[in-house]
């Protein structure tokens, strides 16, 4: 089964566009975040965040071991929306882990998830000028490299502005393929 | 009739763009400006893009009250192109105007405007890294919903690189199907 | 000969992509770049980069005298793959040269160079906020302009994410069009 990468700015209506692509898709979607609600806000916004969710979508949070989350929730769920690569790759950055192997491993995996259908979310951050700041011009490289080597894997890309797709690989979506409510 | 909105980066061509769509549109085009000629410079810099614009489109400035100035603006013109909603957004912010409710005011009245084509410009400014300075999270985040929201309403959107249209909604415009002079 | 643009941001594969352009478009390519290899780190970087290259390619170096040096390299290549405007505009800036009118001696010669394919690669700059650092903003400016000029020239214009083209102008690649890995 094919996999899916969603890639937007910010505020651009990737997740929205993501989740119904996983409505679509299947009939037990996961919700994979790898936010972590640490503080009152962030469990407010996470929760506020799941209400806004259709009920059929369940809910995990992995920041770090994303890929075994993966794997173990695919013997489960027919679908399963990542969100978000970006701060995956923040996570494992601030805990010191090699993001370049952590993609590899997850690059690797993916093709031998069949199950399921992956659709992961990431954000496209290098379209501004350079950073001033080293840290953020790491990142920067960190994700465009992790969106190029995850590009060759899935067999759909999508490339969101204001909530419309631009398909950049795979089936051509457009807004009304898949905008239409889906019944509960 | 539809409205456009016209996406784009920092001297993208979106002004030039939109400025040849409206030419298309309408006989009576009216360039509606959310700037203000507040010193010396900018009423050079305003002043200088008056010239260059065709001599068929008249000119309003109305840097806050958009919506009221598009209702009246569309008794008298067939087509009006507001340049740009960010910069609107930033003069809303820094009156303290509720931005969502005047998008959401904008929203409800395109659709009631039926004599003329609205044509939408703004700056696509999620694509790049998280900005340090709060305020401009903010009005990225303000942004970014502001054109979701307008996407929906709009029948024709476009994202606009080097001065060439990809179309997100809509009529797909090439770059032969807007560029041809329009004859005085 | 029409000659190409490719446009992506920061690690999008966009050289990538213009390498793999060029090897189907002659048999002789030239890679003219315009990172000058000043320290031994940045010497390094130039080395590391012109093994990943096909042994198809020959280099050259030239931060500053970009058409002189293109029009003396279409004797001899019948491709030449220019890596990347935006640094040659750091270049012109750092220098004091003129950048207006250095981009418009290259937009009058291209149309001129007609034994070659030029393949132009440049930063996409312009969809982050709005910097800080006047600097910053004139060169993101700068950039804008000439995206804009060459594209008019330009008969194939593409906007590269995640290392996949969307063509903008000209014959519309997809990845498989482009990927396909060339014979030695």
């Amino acid at each position: 089964m094919g996999h899916v990468l969603v890639l937007g700015g910010a505020r651009s209506g990737k997740t929205g566009f993501a989740e119904r692509l996983a409505m679509r898709a299947g009939e037990q979607p996961l919700y994979l975040a790898t936010a972590q609600a640490l503080d009152a806000e962030m469990r407010e916004r996470v929760k506020l965040h799941q209400q806004q969710r259709h009920k059929r979508f369940a809910t995990l949070e992995e920041p770090i071991a994303l890929t075994t989350a993966l794997k173990a929730a695919a013997k489960s769920h027919d679908v399963i929306l990542v969100d978000c690569l970006t701060l995956w790759i923040t996570n494992l950055l601030g805990t010191n882990h090699d993001v370049a192997r952590a993609v590899e491993e997850l690059a690797t995996a993916l093709p031998t998830i069949e199950t399921s259908r992956v659709i992961l979310v990431s954000n496209e951050v290098g379209l501004g000028i350079v950073p001033d700041n080293p840290l953020a011009r790491t990142f920067r490289d960190l994700a465009g490299a992790t969106h190029q080597r995850l590009a060759q894997i899935c067999t759909d890309v999508h490339f969101v502005v204001a909530g419309l797709p631009m398909t950049l690989k795979g089936e051509r979506l457009t807004e009304s393929s898949v905008l239409p409510p889906v019944a509960d």
